[in-house]
């Protein structure tokens, strides 16, 4: 038996899916009528404390999103394992605005918007894109599709991981001890990390005041499209205000909604989307986690488990 | 002898470099001492009036830009081949350009600009890059160069040219007849066509109500990288004013720089740039040029000349 548990999202429209696709694997939600101990799968998204309640036969969570950050912070998360969502067209969306805004950045859009806004006409050429270079954090599914898009583009790519990868036409980076080396060549920083106590506030200004200054007209750039807990947003405003920063791009925040109240709305060079870089596609995720059930109910391994010591 | 004719750039730099590359070879500039009729080989940009005059020994005019309609309206020209400047470093830089522009109008910057300005959180998901169609107009060296940087981004991908083309992932269109079904499946339209009698204006009122409405939030946008003459401006003014555009990217103009005085400076979804999408590389340009010049002086026939028929 699979249980949905699923907030802010669609949970009915899932659930009606899920059982056309597993029919006639029994699919409940909240509320219906059931045997907790019968269930086999708890499929999860923001769970309430209560979730996991009385599921004392469970093989597996299946967890809607990318990052499992917020499920590993669950107080009575079960001890079983934890599978989470990987799919083309999350990270075709996800590359979508990492491509958009590094490319914005590349192409000096903040100095352009100042010279409009003055009616300045005032010639300067960006450098080529061969000349600029895109670091990457996060070598995962995500960083390695933003990695794959950004390379046709000629950009000067490098990453830094927990562990070594070796991308072609990606100069890798890993570990703590790398870490400065691989800020000092970086003109804009693109954040695709999972969210550990590792990286916790890894993008703050001691990071910033590392980064690449002479290649890129006002500053080096930031894009980050993991999680709030990522970044530093006092430190931020700090950055954009000092120079320290070029410009920021984020689609996270530390509290989401951003309050109104947040000083980043009004700076000019600092790009806010509302946590819309990608979606879970509910079409891609019915397929995907019907297979993840079907493949297991068979006798199948279980894929993309989480390792909950490394906490992604 | 090759004559230096360049106005609006470092004529002294390009000589210097080309005595570098070329000697022996006599290079020559305006107001040195020589024989108009030994000049074999003329270096133009902007040329003023008087540029060709005595020069009755030509073997062929060298344009510095990838443009020639400027050149092709001297009234003086000379009948010599013409030939014009292609180079991968330009074209890089082109598409530098329009992929910075066509990814921000895909991932609606002018409407998330105006939710931060109203410190509004208002989640919309652009669609996906497969799921928006890019239009190139022009599918010489620079169209097909944007083409294949756009294709692996996941753009669906169409063109329309004056004579069929075949590109790999791009649906062609050509000539006047398939012009209204080629704008009716565009979203996001890129001009990277030459200046001719035919394409003049071609960016008007009539044309951008052709292109698709229901796919980008907001509206269709344009991107014009090639010619201010291709554009009408009072038309993109009132198509961004009441719609009929969602944004427009415009690195040329019709009178440049542009004047203080137009309207679209003040225009919120109209992105002005100097024209400086792409510059034509002093080292690039020495080593296509002396090549040209090495190579026809050995017998070779001339490479990239212009036919002036069609008018590039």
């Amino acid at each position: 038996m699979l249980l949905l548990h699923l907030s802010d999202v669609d949970e009915a429209n899932w659930a009606e899916k899920l059982r056309a696709e597993l029919s006639p694997y029994p699919v409940v939600r909240r509320g219906d009528g059931f045997d907790p101990a019968a269930v086999r799968y708890v499929f999860a998204w923001k769970p309430k404390p209560e979730a996991f309640d009385g599921l004392t036969g469970l093989k597996a969570v299946l967890s809607l999103g990318a990052g499992v950050d917020g499920l590993l912070k669950h107080p009575r998360l079960p001890d079983a394992p934890i599978v989470r969502f990987v799919d083309a067209d999350l990270s075709q969306r996800m590359s979508d605005y990492v491509v958009a805004h590094v490319t914005m950045h590349h192409r000096l859009y903040t100095r352009f918007r100042a010279d409009q806004q003055a009616r300045r006409w005032s010639q300067l050429y960006p450098p080529a894109a061969s000349e600029t270079t895109v670091g990457i954090m996060g070598m995962g599914v995500l960083g390695q599709d933003a990695a794959a898009r950004l390379r046709p583009l000629g950009f000067t790519l490098r990453s830094w991981s927990r562990t070594p990868k070796a991308i072609e036409g990606v100069e890798g980076f890993a570990g703590a001890e790398t870490f400065e080396a691989f800020l000092a060549g970086t003109d804009i920083l693109v954040n695709l990390l999972p969210l550990t106590p590792e990286t916790t506030g890894i993008l703050n200004y001691e990071t910033f005041g590392k980064l690449r200054r002479d290649r890129l007209d006002g500053g080096p750039a930031i894009v980050n499209a993991a999680r709030g807990g990522h970044q530093r947003e006092a430190d931020i405003v700090k950055a954009l205000g000092d120079g320290t920063l070029g410009a920021a791009s984020l689609d996270v925040f530390e509290t989401e909604p951003l309050p109104t109240s947040s000083p980043l709305w009004d700076i000019e060079n600092c790009y806010i989307t509302p946590h819309i870089a990608a979606i879970s596609d509910p079409a891609s995720g019915v397929r995907y986690f019907s297979q993840i059930i079907r493949d297991h109910e068979a006798g199948e391994p279980l894929i993309n488990v989480v390792d909950r010591q490394r906490g992604y």
